[in-house]
């Protein structure tokens, strides 16, 4: 057997999906060892009755949910922050510079205080190296890195189909129009009356369109940089009638004489060595249900010439490639293991 | 008791989708009256066995499913046309002028010949009145007509959100971007393997990406007409986990200084006095469940000042205001009934 | 024109699943008016942004939700209680005996004051007549009533498929076994997160199961009124990913010498002259798609040799013939109108 | 690392979703290698065009499906059968007996000759060790057997839930009933009308009611061995809008003086050491989204005083615990690996 590293993981907001995705996927890594759990509202109860699915793991069926208390998370060589948006720089603080901490909420992910000041308002916390190794020159940010920032759901799956293209100057940057459907786990697990099954099942439904929804500037931050210059998009998000997946459709101007098969040449040069994204062969179109609880993002892409656009589909898990799935690919990074470990490109379908 | 007019109905293709719907609004119907149901693959059998959702209705239940022979179907009064594409025109042909006839299918719906031959090929059949009664002047070319084609759910979709706001010289011609998601049943029933439950539950997909999708002239030429000017669009259409219903997302650049106030103003100036045609409070977005088993659909608009765009979204039921429902409007105007009768402008929900 | 009876209707629980499936209904019937809803904790505030599928009706439009006052309610010729249970009582007790009142509630349901304090516990409010017509002689009870208990989604489906084979003495009364699968608007509207899209769809589940359910005594209770005997049984409850439908599995066992043909000819007897519930021809299986949004019930039979079982399935829409639906069709019968008045027999599918 | 076995595999039906399901889990298994896939009608295109989510898998995307030629599965150490009954026998019978062989069909699933004639028809093939591990005794029959015959996915779920209790003689042998939901994967993958997203989304429905479900026979023959005597029952199979998952209720009369604490006691002492079955804690009762995707099953049971029945609740995943998962750890039994090699116990879930 190899020498395997007993790396101890504390995990907070494991009472929520993206904390429960985290702990599955933690229950079968080799070298990380869940040691505490936190959930505020649920504390004290077995982490087993707010996460069934995890019964069948020994060791998630020994965890009782804690209080989040910043001492006792320090005790963990690696911290999961899996909170809502505002409650994670006051627990990082905390936190010695030699624990690796990977915040899923959007406290660090912006660099730009007024963007987060217009977006999410209050106090800009700072930003941490972005978490989405697949972006150009990325993953160096992340080898070893203490503090991570992971992506948003939206933007993971927007940054992994236009980045390529802007970066190879096939594309406008302006002017991009991002439709994106999501299934209902993005929206949480506060009970909402408009998240009830009663209400989604059956329904396609439009929400925060118009430019306001607080993924915009992450997305144009992220495209910003693949383009050297600054990329601006409209978007719009769609509630589906699924748990999980994420389908997005990014359209964007071509460059005069940009051609399909150079769209195609461009995905395919990032892409083609990397384990967990894959351009789908012609003919092919993503589907969420392919990428279904795998950490693989699922890219196709079209040249509209009618309009004069190119057309990037790109289907992932949003609680998995979209958060605790890509949280687990940059921990790896963190702490020189092989990025891979612990994770699946393969999705569980139909 | 009103005297009520004894309009005898023909249906083809009534075991497929858009024919079942049809024969539940028409069972409902105080003036039109089903006579003779037609449909190849079955013929022979009884109508219920193929639309167990008629079983409550004596009228439907008494009706076995015949041959499409257009010399039976010249005795009715009314004719419904539930086909694939290039079936309707050689039964429209031996159909006397007298007989009113909705197509639902997509034979007559282009004027241009080139249009028609470039996305579906084959020989065009010419073109009748386009049924949309919502579109500016457009009631008046369905009172009193004999042939009406009925739109594509697609087409319907983006053609009430859009073409008010190109009629005001709201937005730009040019660079309109569609994204619409379908429910399976605008796939029709024939099986195939991307079609079954165990493929589409718990995916949203993307397909005929590209600007390839042949309703793509169809939106084109309502919005032309609305706009005065020629208008292109991209197309990106996606299949939905649901049975019914069609969420579109257009986005069109704005006119120098329009705004948000003045696109609202040119959706409710169209659609207030509208019985089958809402546009919702703002701060409320469509979902396709409101409309489910209605002849309504419901728009919201909000301008993107980031990006300089309009987002107009908009849900029906592909079924019903998209298919079936829209044909029986027209029929009503066809001849002379109140527009609304037997129809219902209330979804079906949750 | 008929002469329209002006009935004016108050609606209480306007703002959850069965109180916006009763609005939706009455919005439709020629005779009935509504002039008032009330909502707890939605009063003040419009119907429409609680019940988004009724905004194409221009009567329900025009309504607001208001604080559930009796003095109010009894300015209504009906009165329609969609109240969560133990509430309805305080109040029908302040409306004029004149008043027609609906219950859709469990208060009223039970006339075994034990059977109400062993299941649902504190006071029993007394029992109303019992508001399913297509059980023996009740529809004579209902005609002119001024207080009628709507029955529970679950009896109504497991009453109408086995009380006629009870009646007929072909099945034995004792150890009947149900399963039954309900959508999730059964459960309510009630934020609650085991109801939260994303932890039902794709997930059946069971639930209350060991005889604990609080319908279990009024299957009884339906059940030995027809069978001239006490009828006991074990009901067991599934959670199915839909919004809508119940499909209740019920068996008991064979009387000596009872035939498939004596069971199919008893339920055919009972129901061949019913507008809303219809026995299947053979080799068709219910399915709760077929009764989306309609009043009817769907039933079939099979003689289970193997094992000396009657095996009956009823499929039918949990908040129309369960609920609302059925709650209208009484109401006609109390003001003498013609029975399926403002009802549908036909589904809404696919 | 330690010295892994080089065991080679071959997969026939793998363009179906049995097939599917097994090459997912067969891609993380560090000591099985796929070299050859066959499905009948895509013979010649690659395996990732029929199986999109296995794109991520650099060994899947290299495979193409093959006829199936039974002289090339020889080569094979490991032989995987996911065929529809009636094709396995002819196969099997060129393997060599030193290849082994597991097949995922009926063929081999009855020891009685009459049980299969009057269930299947045609000639019986004989029987195999039977694949249910957890079954009283079976696992010593499977280690180091050569011929494996795979469970249904309905028996699997029924004996699992049942066997404990009959063994223990807390529940009466005669008059069992069933009445269990399955996802729609479970009638395959060939393209039918009634298996169409349009039909089962929405819809929960009854087939093959009336004990004439081929699984019938399959689960007497478990339960009979388990009770030492003669079991009978009724089986009711229901169709679930979902992909994935059975949940199995299965009630049986108690025996005198059987109590709950006895039936938990006999659940707890089969499974407590077992790593895929988990008798859930009191109060949790069993969702199919807990186990999608795992080889788990959920169980969890209740004593019905009032009419003198237990009832058992069993939730799993019919394409991996139900199928390929089990055939995983069959085939892990048969070469002496451990049992839980490659497979997971934890649920993709929400």
């Amino acid at each position: 057997m190899v020498e395997r590293m007993g790396i101890s993981v504390a995990v907070t907001g494991a009472s929520g999906y993206a904390g429960g995705e985290l702990l599955r996927l933690l229950a079968g890594h080799p070298d990380f060892e869940v040691r505490r759990v936190t959930g505020a509202s649920s504390a004290g109860t077995p982490l087993v009755q707010s996460q069934p699915h995890l019964v069948g793991s020994p060791g998630a069926s020994a965890l009782t949910l804690e209080a989040t208390d910043p001492a006792r998370l320090a005790e963990a060589d690696l911290v999961f922050l899996a909170l809502p948006h505002g409650q994670s720089a006051a627990i990082a603080a905390e936190l010695p510079d030699s624990t690796v901490v990977v915040d899923l909420g959007a406290d660090f992910r912006l660099a730009d205080p007024d963007a987060w000041a217009s977006y999410y308002g209050g106090t800009h916390a700072g930003s941490w190296p972005y978490g989405l190794p697949e972006l150009p020159g990325q993953r160096a940010a992340l080898q070893g890195a203490r503090r991570i920032a992971a992506p948003g759901c939206y933007p993971t799956s927007v940054a992994l189909g236009l980045a390529p293209l802007l970066a190879a100057g096939l594309v406008e940057p302006d002017d991009v129009v991002v439709v994106a459907a999501s299934g209902t786990s993005g929206a949480g697990r506060a009970p909402k009356q408009n998240l009830l099954g009663s209400e989604v099942m059956g329904a396609v439904s439009a929400y925060s369109a118009g430019g306001v929804h607080r993924h915009t500037p992450e997305m144009e931050q992220s495209l910003s940089a693949a383009a050297g210059t600054r990329v601006t998009l409209g978007f719009t998000p769609l509630l589906a009638p699924m748990a999980r997946g994420i389908l997005a459709t990014t359209t964007a101007r071509l460059r005069p004489g940009a051609t399909a098969a150079q769209l195609r040449a461009a995905l395919a040069t990032a892409y083609d060595s990397e384990p967990f994204v894959h351009l789908l062969p012609e003919g092919s179109w993503p589907s969420t249900a392919s990428t279904l609880g795998s950490n693989s993002a699922h890219v196709q892409v079209a040249a509209d010439e009618h309009v004069g656009r190119a057309v990037v589909t790109v289907a992932l898990d949003n609680l998995c490639k979209g958060a605790a799935g890509q949280a687990v690919q940059c921990a790896n990074l963190a702490f020189g293991l092989p990025e891979t470990t612990g994770l699946s490109a393969l999705g569980v379908a139909p």
